[in-house]
């Protein structure tokens, strides 16, 4: 059984995991929070997962590397010095860094970019998304996570190509662009809709998530995957073998 | 049979008047378009429909009005005067003006007000459609039509609760507010979609045309329903009974 | 404050009603279960709501005819006397019977039958749903309930217009004919679709149900509407004014 | 410029396919029909396409074998021993056989049948298309065709997995089954959509045909990739280089 040791263990991720490991067939190892001993956790985890703030990565990259065991990481608000960081790390334990650890986004994601690369640029691509009511930004972060892979798959750079909150006398749609479009309202958890338009026809690659578990869910099979992995650095894709 | 006389014959929605007509069972009295003789077409016509240009409107309205016949005004960019004519020329013949002739976003925008008026201000409302890609503008006039049905039965003002192009630290979404994305691409006719999203639930209203054909249907079943009428100025919800 | 006393407290839909009371402003005046004292109960409550099973219908009714309040009725599977019972009660106390509590149910039932109304038999309705893995039947209760508010709107019966699990060769559709599909799967909560596909254009009203706690809530907010009102069987769509 | 050769050129498939050409870049070789000379045609075509009758379908194969030229081949209702005689015919041309020649389509197959390979039996497939109210059987070939692709995905024969026209007490779902619903109405040329719902997400697969010309224009452009290939049987996947 995988032993699964959680950094962040007291904040909203790291209970939702806990709750998650046991119908995984993977065990709590425990947990460790500010101030609390990374270094004695590791050495009774086979893998750690990280959902605790971009302050405390330094400590837990060396807790983990010190053990000898794998790590993932779902902290959100890396730099690139924090990126820099956990490359340097990979060169001796196996790390993956995510921004969403749902299995359903993580396939979504590679379905976008095959699509958006055998089709040519005479379809358009539009990104919609909806979540409840209190979300303070836009478009959400999956929804450029969705971008990024259409754009991978259509050879065009993110920077070059995304269009975000059209209104007014926006003119002829640009080709190779990528639209974003945000709904907000109620108490939705997160519907994204990636939209291929061609001439005559439309593909529609659309992800429903009902429920926050799924996160925690998708990051325990990514940790019990990771676990025992040679040293490198890994990415959610290939948790599905995409 | 109703003659139904085209004032802006040769336009695109002239050109598919005159193809819709004869299977409602009316019949084609015939056409008028720039320098014609719009009051000896309205002389031979049981009602009229313009969907010409403002410029021209006066004179299609003494022309029926001279005739005592019956007008549907489908022409796009009206002003405030244009309006003012229109009113005083309804104190003598009946006059339909609109902005959308299909029976589809009629009975929708009925339905948006009746929905917006019966849930309350925690159930938010926001607006979805997606165009072709060569149209210019954004929102579309139809997507602003259903926002102001939703703001009537809301009992909110368009200009304080309208939100269009949602991006950046928009901050949480604010009560009573209406929110417009708008997507574009490939050759879609035109698609809407009204959400009121409540907690733990939502209602979605939406239109879908498949052909552009719709309009001029539409705009054929109004103006069969308007010969005959009384004076006075009427709206498209009342050909559907609404 | 409304004292609200539930009959099949310890249920499912008793229990979560019991949580949504606090948040709606009313009180929790108790609860009573198989071979409790109804009457007790009743005398203590403002109005009573009944989501247990039809063999106690008789002794509910007389506990709430005695103490002269209200009755919100849940319960599922009443038969024709049962019927009978509450229209007899009826004459007594206000009572409201209904298989669905939610209110954007209760309010897509109004416009759907509004829009089936008003659009006529060249107007296609099919009404498509998707539950869960584990529900036993097809179609759900609430789509046949949509279904007969799209029967009553365009004047058929629903024994001789409903379609259920077209395949095969099916012929072309008939008119005035009312079609129904399920989809199963996942852990979905509840999401029904009633769709109005004319020529060239389609009008869909859709539901979705995030979270369960939407039809306690709306049985809470239906009972403190209840309360005070003058003897006579009511539907949940007074609730919403319609 | 490839010159197109057109076997069955009257019918609705041949003349939208002929309009299609000018467009695409390549050019009209000529049509051959009924008891028209397919030889002739085909010593003159870079490549065949026959949207005629399989009764037509040996002498069609005689005739591109021996101009040494490739075909592609849309005739619907082909026999096993009209797919022998395309396979006997493929050792000495390159012959492309398909039910649809939908290029978003045949993406969409792919992409299904990658989602129900890396999503496991706790993702139920459910598969949803609407057709226009003339449509005589159910559930569309377009659908069999994407749970054709499910099932390999999944690795389950559709004989054992397919569900067609759930209704009634059809009990719990069974792992691994994949559901179909068909609705008709109105004039929709053709919605599918491929639901993958797992624990607390979904992911929605959907085309949308806008226009009959999407299958022309997807059978011309096939065509072209098909003129100048080696001896073998070829699928619309490849065009598309997946």
């Amino acid at each position: 059984m995988t032993r699964i040791g959680i950094l962040g263990s007291q904040g909203r991720m790291g209970l939702a995991i806990a709750q998650a490991i046991p119908a995984s067939g993977a065990t709590l190892a425990g947990g460790a929070d500010r101030g609390g001993d990374a270094h004695a956790l590791a050495a009774r985890s086979d893998v750690l997962v990280d959902f605790s703030h971009p302050s405390a990565l330094a400590d837990h990259l060396a807790a983990a590397t010190a053990a000898g065991v794998p790590i993932l990481i779902g902290t959100t608000g890396l730099r690139p010095d924090h990126h820099a960081a956990i490359d340097d790390a990979a060169k001796g334990i196996a790390v993956l860094q995510t921004g969403n650890t749902s299995l359903g986004v993580t396939l979504l994601a590679a379905l976008v970019r095959e699509a958006a690369a055998r089709l040519g640029s005479d379809w358009d691509i539009e990104i919609v998304e909806m979540h409840h009511r209190h979300k303070l930004d836009a478009p959400s972060g999956t929804a450029l996570l969705l971008g990024e892979a259409a754009a991978a798959g259509r050879g065009v750079a993110p920077a070059d190509s995304f269009v975000e909150g059209r209104a007014g006398l926006s003119g002829a749609r640009a080709e190779d662009t990528i639209g974003f479009a945000s709904l907000r309202g109620g108490s939705v958890v997160g519907d994204h809709a990636v939209i291929l338009a061609g001439e005559g026809e439309r593909i529609e690659l659309a992800h429903r998530a009902e429920d926050r578990a799924i996160f925690a869910r998708g990051a325990v099979r990514a940790a019990a995957w990771l676990a025992g992995r040679a040293p490198g650095r890994y990415a959610m894709r290939e948790v599905l073998g995409l």
